[in-house]
């Protein structure tokens, strides 16, 4: 019996293309740069899977993604020229768009209608500070913030899923990861955790291609979080 | 300028004596066994910082606190006469007490209050899970849990203080630590942390004698957590 959610949070909670390239708009504006900032959002998330692959394969030790999107942001300006334009103390706050990112239009009436029958928490590759004002600035009902930080690994590596339950006091199967990726849920199924799969066909823009459709047959599937909600019996 | 505070929870937010003594009574009266169930609460609680303290000299390796209430509370029925009366699963379920405990009559007010204004976050000797089962009985509306576990260490040792302010992304400077326990805020002002003292003249009961008045000039004195709201300008 399933007595906890976990949730992916960037693309499956909240829309973080969208959230970065507003938040990088308003931050080029104010320096009068001139720049696509949708086009910024995505060069910068491009860089996300290899860091994380570097402390994944054991060639750097865990960091939190805080850091690795810091180390991102500087590869990313450089890519678009802006190296020489944008100081380090403007950085650090940029790097913070990721803390500033609007959730899905269903995800807060979902999550606090799940939330009454289970325990809910993010098992994200955020860090504990980035989940925490991400869910201060979105209004995110989380019970606690779980995920790559508590087991100093990041997914898909079992770890994450596996310590999260722990933490909780929970055995794999009493526990429940809720997606947008088919690869996230395939290394939770593999780790024991039941699984639900949520698309977002938008997370990537109009062009998306990947993840619009299950793999396979996930323990629920649903349209969206308030849907899921209805699925687990509300 | 403090952006997060941290709070004791036992004793601090909840009543664990009359929480505990209630979870007892039931217990036994189920079992047809007659026991005075606060001196039983009591004679559990006794065991918690000797157990503690075998952690944080280093003669044991850092295990989560359920585990050290499950080993106290098999000494404690030892101590009652009762070794032979109270089967493992029975326990275990009994261990639970921890997450089943009611908070001050002012805490939930105070705490939604603080919220508006500040991340808010357990920073107890409390595991995540006894935190988050803890906070969804009671309804304390935390941002995420850190403490002991976060950190892999118990209070009053800096590394738990200091682990908590650095998940949130925040120096010590920028957290303040609200304790019922003069020792605790000792503590948490040598990290480096910010000091708001709320007494629980009750927590041990109606003799207690410790912990009555603040034993020096912490940066907030307040009578309850909704008047420590009105003095941190809500």
């Amino acid at each position: 019996m399933v007595k906890a959610l976990l949730f992916d949070v960037f693309g499956t909670v909240v829309d973080w293309r969208t959230g970065v390239a507003q938040e990088a708009k308003a931050f080029f504006a104010d320096r009068g740069i001139s720049v696509d900032t949708t086009a910024f959002a995505d060069a910068w998330r491009a860089k996300y899977q290899p860091a994380m692959e570097r402390v994944r394969a054991g060639s750097r030790g865990y960091v939190p993604l805080d850091v690795l999107h810091r180390e991102n942001l500087d590869a990313t300006l450089a890519d678009f020229g802006l190296s020489a334009s944008v100081d380090p103390a403007a950085r650090t706050n940029l790097n913070r768009a990721w803390e500033k990112l609007p959730p899905w239009p269903d995800s807060l009436m979902g999550l606090t209608t799940l939330k009454s029958k289970y325990a809910i928490a993010p098992c994200s590759n955020g860090s504990i500070a980035m989940m925490t004002w991400l869910a201060r600035y979105g209004g995110l009902p989380w019970d606690t913030v779980l995920g790559a930080e508590i087991a100093r690994a990041y997914k898909p590596q079992p770890a994450v899923y596996l310590a999260s339950a722990s933490a909780l006091g929970l055995v794999p199967s009493e526990v429940m990861m809720v997606a947008a990726h088919n690869n996230d849920l395939a290394a939770a199924r593999a780790a024991g955790l039941k699984t639900a799969f949520v698309p977002r066909p938008t997370e990537h823009g109009p062009g998306q291609t990947s993840d619009l459709e299950p793999d396979t047959d996930w323990d629920v599937m649903a349209s969206d979080l308030n849907d899921l909600a209805r699925k687990l019996g509300e």
